[in-house]
């Protein structure tokens, strides 16, 4: 195994995307990461896509490169070997990520028992307690009522806080880890989906400008806020994002258009500053009004001979389709990305994690199987011989791989 | 200083929301995170929101619990005092942070040569050595053209992209750190925002769906996919967001509506199994027509009575006013905000990272003023007398606050 991770290994028991992608971020960075489900899977097991044969396409792309152990968690066999699995000695070990309530037999104080440093990451859904996903904690943020031009609110459809929730999760688990390295001393870590999301609106500066200005920022299209940014229909009905945050960029689009002159004329036109950001945001809509027909005239393999090198910053939208068969950056021309064989799907593009660590990383990896670690893991840490594994598998507190539920 | 990185020091060369967000989190989590900016500040020292006075509420907001040191970068004495900042001794020390070209004189290669074991953390724009902001990266996921109604592209206005690529250069960081301490051994991290788009629309499934089943995932407003969960317009012109990701939750809004008979008539309706999410997913608009009138009667204040403790799973829509004057959650309330004191701006609401460890942590803390730390630093990190700073200073080859440029 390689990664900067590579000695350190942690237990999951989770569901849906947030803890599971946190766990996947550690194991793509090198983390031997076992992901305890019950026998037959987890809630998320069946979560739609599906392949044909009716594997989870979800769950194939959000564990990966992870070691899957399949106990019978509702019974106190089940729990004393999920127990023992992450309390194994080691210094790099001892750690749980999960956002299961484990109904007290897996509590930190029941777990520290076992293990007085343990590590605890727990996500949970709203910091007042209430249940609340992905959906439920951004209706709050505000965010979907400043989206799209107003009327009513648009949802992103990227689950964004439960991605960073992810990532806040793996970077809470190396912070405790180092701290428990410096002082011997194990933690509960508790993340609330809600505050990760409160904590994003305030870090942006959204709660400030409500505090300080009275100023609720309103839904402007696919305008950008505070610069010069939006979309543009090309000739051949693609569309593009074009935007300067900086003068050179401003200066580039002026360049590389041809249209200098005109869009010269704007600053005495709209009486603003085109030499500022401010200035351009404000007489946006007389810049678009000048650049829409040059956009209109062009396709997008025109207007990319145009811009190319020339400082402009823009990119073109793509649907999941194009983004797949069109762009080299999401190919094995990348090498975040590799084919893989996925159990259940076949070949699949699987990536790791974006970082590119000069000194070498893990290769992209496939999901496991699940249960497919179940023996060589209970083995491996907790010693068990291949007759009493076979008597736990017997008796059905166990599972290999084979056992998966369909929901 | 408190917090599980308390002995991590870090330099941050940067602008914008990505990397100054990462350097933020280390230094919520205790780090002591010199930002370093050229005199005057940096291009986003101005970025609106704007505080009456002039003082930027962006920057305010991403730079929290940072230190700040100005030099004059343009020259090779503000350059030979930065890499001694980023190379100063300490075995917690000797890390760089930055989205910025160095034009050479911060390559990794050259400051390798004053310390050898330095960590660098390389935010750039696209995998392709092209420039990108969230902006242009977000129009190639295939994200703004699933959201919304369809017809155009929607924009989400959270820079999804930025917050995500801030939390792995966090995380890269703490992982190289780890390796690091094991080896010995520093190296240099890049990370590409194309990359955290792309790597997540991946681990999402978006592109396996592609793949796999040639599925292309369509707008479909503010529909969950895959299981049920939309938006409804209350008799009061509130709105609210209603999911059910399992069967409990699916019962509880059931019985809590008190419509159990008439959505037991959806199954045998829509010919659907509505004991599965997949069934409900089918049958949604069904659902939503039984459910509409139920919501439309009723005020926020009813609905948030009859759902209470009844295990239905929902949030309220909020505008960013709402959030900050209704929202016990974004107040003093929750321990990851405080009221502090933001220089040029005043009482402030200010927020620290979402993670809540059991041993304690840094408080909400306010940005600095720019150039604030520019004297202690020089002091402590490389022994300057202050003879020798006032020299700096008098040359312009330093800056304390108050120099402050106005874009």
């Amino acid at each position: 195994m390689t990664g900067p991770l590579a000695d350190v290994r942690l237990v999951e028991v989770s569901a849906f995307i947030a803890a599971p992608s946190g766990g996947m971020t550690l194991a793509q960075l090198g983390a031997d990461v076992i992901r305890i489900d019950p026998i037959g899977g987890n809630i998320d097991i069946a979560r739609w896509p599906l392949a044909p044969d009716g594997t989870s396409l979800y769950w194939a792309s959000l564990n990966k490169a992870k070691r899957s152990v399949c106990l019978a968690l509702n019974t106190p066999q089940g729990q004393e070997l999920a127990r023992a699995l992450i309390c194994a000695p080691g210094e790099d070990a001892g750690t749980l990520l999960t956002n299961l309530p484990g109904s007290g037999w897996m509590d930190y104080d029941t777990l520290a028992k076992q293990r007085a440093d343990l590590i605890m990451l727990r996500l949970i859904g709203s910091s007042d307690g209430t249940a609340a996903i992905d959906y439920t904690v951004n209706s709050a943020t505000g965010f979907p009522l400043a989206t799209g031009r107003g009327g009513e609110p648009v949802n992103h459809v990227l689950p964004a806080w439960d991605v960073a929730a992810g990532l806040y999760l793996a970077t809470g688990f190396l912070a405790a880890d180092r701290a428990r390295r410096r002082t011997g001393r194990g933690q509960e870590i508790t993340l609330a989906l809600s505050d990760v999301a409160l904590a994003t609106v305030s870090s942006l500066g959204y709660l400030a400008d409500v505090r300080v200005n009275g100023v609720v920022r309103p839904p402007m299209g696919n305008d950008l806020y505070g610069a010069f940014g939006r979309d543009f229909l090309l000739k051949d009905g693609r569309r593009i994002m074009l935007c300067a945050i900086s003068n050179r960029q401003w200066r580039a689009i002026d360049k590389a258009t041809g249209l200098t002159e005109r869009l010269a004329m704007i600053g005495p036109l709209m009486d603003v500053d085109m030499g500022t950001e401010g200035g351009r945001f404000a007489a946006r809509h007389a810049i678009c009004a000048v650049l829409e027909p040059w956009f209109a005239a062009r396709t997008l393999p025109e207007v990319r001979a145009a811009f190319e090198g020339s400082g402009v910053l823009w990119g073109s939208y793509q649907d999941f389709r194009q983004l797949v068969e069109e762009d080299p950056r999401a190919s094995t021309a990348n090498p975040i990305f590799a084919e893989v064989e996925q159990p259940g799907v076949g070949r699949l593009l699987a990536n790791t994690v974006p970082l590119r660590f000069d000194l070498g990383q893990r290769p992209p990896m496939p999901a496991p199987r699940l249960g497919e670690h179940t023996e060589v893991v209970l083995t491996e840490l907790l010693g068990l011989s291949s007759a009493q594994y076979g008597k736990l598998h017997d008796t059905g507190v166990v599972a290999g791989p084979g056992a998966q539920g369909r929901r």
